[in-house]
């Protein structure tokens, strides 16, 4: 990488492209933008510029391009597995000026969106037009569309839903070069070419900067309904998961806490939780108000077969956010524990679930940290958090020794590493074990096929 | 490519690998692998090899990159973009003896199968457990798995259900070198490494041989249930579409014929269809059997609303089945007016199928071509089917003509010049006018990524 000439010659380059206003090379103003919401992990950049458009980035690529310095995507910067901090340096692109929502469409069922639209602003947009945009990732108010895309984010109604790259039909981005490509667009079939909107979805900012989304969209449900089951452990809760898909039913909301899980959440946010269950198993669906009311019913049913304790249903609105609060407030919870937390995302098929767990919980015991485990029952991926003293390094490296394990058992299990929020520069040294050889030195050249000289979010995502 | 140093030496190499008794070299033994479903496009194999195995693919693929040998692979031979031609000759990789259903496992909702399974025996299998494979290509009872997942093939449920792509978790794939990757697994949610699950997905034996198929299942359906509705015009039709979509409903079947079509249909299958009709509407549902009678007669009220002239609903299966025989025979109908037929599967976002079909009338009179469309009112995927004389060679060149003006105003309007079957061979040279240059040299680099040599299906897909 070039040596820059300096902080001047650099703002005033980047400045005649975005406008002085939107770039920032003072210190101050740039730490923010060496972390995110990952513990431990920073990066010094030597810059931040603002884009208002397609056209500032490809100017902006290109620049960086011609002087080799590193160039770090960032939406709201709430990834949990560092993939927007800038760890070798460069320029951060915030993408947040780039916030308009460009269409909602009733007839074709789309929206056309710029990367720094907010998650939750999308999903209450569509909802004035009577749509609904499923994908639901726990970082919804503050995360960016941008972000869900660039992680293929997944969320709270996987299992029915999918998960954010399967609501993606199109994208404008733009090449490391500073080349603008358009793949994809407000088509439910498309098959021309190589599926580069798929391959770009979950890139994590490596292969190319998205500039433009053009996002499924779905008639809104009439109606929803959620419940809560208290099991004695983990095991029957997730019989309970296995009896109600032997039902025939994708619910929309199928998650697990774990005993910790729910201690901490009922410290934090006194919602009445049973804290003496071992488990806790939350279950929605949405649909038609006679639909709801049966697979509800249905579910309601199932528990006790399973040997829950304890059932409630809740069909009024609110009743159904309390409920859900149990579920949604589990990382601020354990985040309140006081000290730091890790969580991570690793998941397993369905059917190895309670194993994971329990592997889980033999880990933290054998190296002597606290891991509480909540996460998605319905698909398998499940989050492990470590909550742990972070000026204590003897114990901060335990924390890392014991996920490492953790990483290996998911592998074990023909699990994966990451389920829904990305390899980063947190995960990259374990990607390979995942992967093996063959297929990593091939994700290398795929990244090479993109950007060859490694401008784009180094550090993250491929072993390049 | 080298000089092969005979079809003797050949078959010993290949022999060696897969037994003496799956290779063949006799010219009229490779007759049927010439050509595919595809007017028109013809090659000329040194061999066919049938490899029972993973591990004879890999050492099929590794001599064949020794020798520089193209490698076409094939599964039903049921392309209509000519995808299974050997166009620059080479040896026909034939998987129909890979046709193992490996897996049906009800808690995780996958199965594991070989590339050669067909579409339909893996539907029926997974019926047995209660469960549901929902894609639904025309060619299903033919089609293998392979072929479907290297096409991404879509099919009659897809504003619903989506396409090929959506149900496929997991690959094993052999590189062109003979190196084995897997990627994905029984997982919804996996996000590590890029997604090369659905690269290749659609990728047309471009870039890998599949070689085993980990694909979602869901509940089975408890009910299904068809309408049909006439109209004086697609113009209305299109309108009772959106007055679907309108009234919040997804259907599983939301399918048009056009004047054409409905005659020829009649013609050949003596349906009692109402050929004074200006075009044909099928919609269908399925689910619980309450929520399946709920949205029949909410879009069968919707139907006269947009100016059908009349409406028919069927709730036993096998009126049901009568309903849908109207569209799945519509190719063989059009076959069977004499000459021969090219089918393509141009598509557009659903708000612009009234003038994409009315584009289609005006090119094929202004080239004095017939061109009857039938397709996915629903998904916004259509079939413009030309029937002519093969031994006129003048209307031959009309009908080609005919077609490039069709793939124009589809890209014109927002669409594909394929939607479901493929670019293939035969619609290779149309391709970069869709992705555009930026676009088709990226597309080519991802080639060169997997397969410097260009040994994989060459001609096909991808501009190399």
């Amino acid at each position: 990488m070039r040596t820059l000439t300096g902080d001047r010659a650099l703002a005033a380059d980047l400045g005649r492209i975005v406008g002085p206003g939107h770039v920032e090379v003072r210190p101050a103003a740039l730490v923010p933008y060496r972390t995110d919401a990952t513990f431990g992990f920073s990066g010094l950049p030597t810059a931040v510029v603002r884009p208002g458009s397609t056209r500032e980035v490809s100017q902006i690529l290109a620049w960086a391009s011609a002087h080799s310095v590193p160039v770090v995507p960032r939406g709201a910067g709430s990834s949990l597995a560092a993939g927007a901090v800038p760890v070798r340096g460069g320029i951060v692109l915030a993408l947040t000026r780039m916030n308009r929502i460009l269409a909602v469409d009733p007839v074709d069922l789309i929206a056309v969106v710029e990367p720094g639209v907010s998650t939750s602003d999308l999903a209450a947009a569509v909802q004035e037009h009577g749509l609904h945009y499923p994908p639901d990732p726990g970082s919804r108010r503050v995360s960016t569309l941008g972000g869900n895309v660039a992680t293929n984010a997944g969320g709270l109604h996987g299992l029915k839903y999918g998960n954010t790259g399967g609501y993606v039909l199109g994208v404008q981005a733009v090449l490391p070069d500073g080349e603008t490509i358009r793949a994809g667009g407000r088509l439910l079939k498309d098959v021309a070419g190589y599926d580069l909107v798929r391959l770009l979805t979950g890139s994590e900012g490596t292969l190319a900067v998205l500039t433009e989304l053009t996002l499924a969209l779905r008639p809104a449900p009439a109606a929803s309904a959620t419940g809560l089951a208290y099991f004695p452990d983990l095991e029957s809760a997730s019989d309970a998961v296995r009896g109600v898909i032997a039902a025939g039913i994708l619910p929309a909301t199928l998650e697990f806490l774990d005993r910790r899980c729910i201690r901490a959440v009922e410290e934090y946010a006194r919602l009445g939780l049973d804290v003496t269950a071992g488990a806790l198993l939350l279950f929605g669906d949405d649909g038609s108000p006679q639909e709801v009311d049966r697979t509800l019913r249905e579910m309601a049913a199932v528990m006790p077969e399973h040997g829950a304790t304890s059932v409630q249903l809740a069909t009024a609105a609110a009743e159904s956010e309390a409920l859900l609060a149990a579920r949604r407030c589990a990382l601020p919870a354990l985040a309140r524990q006081g000290g730091a937390t890790m969580l991570e995302d690793v998941g397993v098929p369905r059917s190895r679930l309670p194993e994971l767990v329990r592997r889980i919980d033999a880990v933290a015991e054998a190296h002597r940290v606290t891991i509480a485990t909540f996460g998605h029952a319905g698909d398998g991926n499940t989050h492990p958090t470590a909550c742990f003293d972070p000026a204590d390094r003897a114990e901060r490296e335990r924390v890392h020794a014991a996920f490492a394990e953790v990483f290996r058992a998911a592998i074990d299990l023909d699990g994966t590493i990451t389920g829904e929020h990305g390899v980063g520069a947190a995960k990259l040294a374990h990607l390979p074990a995942q992967l093996g050889a063959a297929q990593t030195a091939l994700q290398a050249r795929i990244k090479r096929a993109f950007d060859p000289a490694g401008i784009l979010n180094p550090g993250k995502a491929v072993t390049a």
